[in-house]
């Protein structure tokens, strides 16, 4: 596992960092800047966006249309990517809150009883 | 870092593997084997639904009110709550199209210029 | 136009009149009443869910594809369906700021540039 | 009535042949003719940003907090305002399928049971 276990704790806590970076930077210097500065409504109105662009790539995923695919993107592809959409807007929200992607994973972990792998793999031998 | 590396891919890994295990089976066996009956309509249509209350909590956390709140469920936990929801019923959807929240999780890597981590990890020492 | 204007304004007035009526009800009354119980969240979480539904019914009716149709429902006519699910919820959600489909309708025609037509025909003769 | 029911039925009609109007038209030519250039997803994915607007105004009405109104329009107003947007928008991409919003009303005064106006209203006297 090693190399991919860094991978995404790494990758959640280097874009949690990032996020919170760019919170009070000048709008003008970023994407995520100028979001920040019309918090939390530009993030919200873009999750809101993406989450029907998410929606269309899966049921064009299902039927094999791409009805708006750019050429050599597959459906699976664009459903990956409208997904990655979705969740980094939700982030940049989630920000504000000083709430970061290994939040929500550890919320899910809690639902499906998966803490107890945590405790284990914590636990010193 | 070593148990939170752990468990975000060990989660996400898992999540991945319990979500397979539930989409052939009898659609009264559990919630997910339902959605997934009628798939992908049942889980996109609750992606629509929790985005919305997403977007609430997060309007609620911000403002101090907490218009539905559970009694001693305070407004960043709520956030964390419907993000989880978001996200588990997007990967339910996904999970159609043989994808997983380590794709996402890649692919927002790819984005951030972080996929340098993961090549430098994967290198054989 | 006869029958067909006095419906529009008619069934507007009386949904408009309905939803007022149901929104200080015993919530255990109504489907409404429970919806105003728990306002504006309940309305606004479906409002979520039927925009996801209106989304992929639009998608169906594109492809002719009808994943989740009820059987001899055709496609134009789920697309109905679910945006009278949005709409309802809409005003719904709306009613509680004292706001009505006549509201909205008064708006599109303002932008329209169509608020000419009104002012000609109220003018008295 | 008079004004008002000429009013509200006009407009959806006017809207409709728009709409109607621009959907072949050249996309540069106008916002309406480049959505439907991109049918439907381009217009889907604007209901789906709307929606989330729409969302937002209403918390914000409740709680009186207008943390991305433009100054001077209140809370009320700004519901009304996305409330079109969103509509605006389902009417573009039902355009596309033939339908308008006249469609939506009648199937709400379907279900209200309210068709029996209609009828009466319709009736030779």
């Amino acid at each position: 596992m090693g190399a991919d276990s860094l991978n995404h704790s790494e990758v959640l806590l280097r874009l949690a960092e990032t996020l919170a970076a760019r919170r009070d930077a000048d709008p003008a210097s970023s994407y995520v800047a100028k979001l920040f500065a019309k918090a939390p409504d530009a993030a919200l109105k873009k999750v809101g966006e993406e989450t029907a662009e998410f929606i269309m790539a899966c049921k064009d995923a299902e039927t094999g249309v791409h009805a708006d695919a750019v050429a050599g993107v597959d459906g699976r592809r664009r459903v990956v990517g409208e997904a990655a959409d979705v969740w980094f807007h939700m982030l940049v929200a989630m920000s504000r809150y000083d709430l970061t992607g290994a939040d929500v994973i550890a919320e899910l972990a809690r639902r499906e009883g998966l803490s107890g792998i945590d405790e284990k793999a914590a636990r010193p031998k």
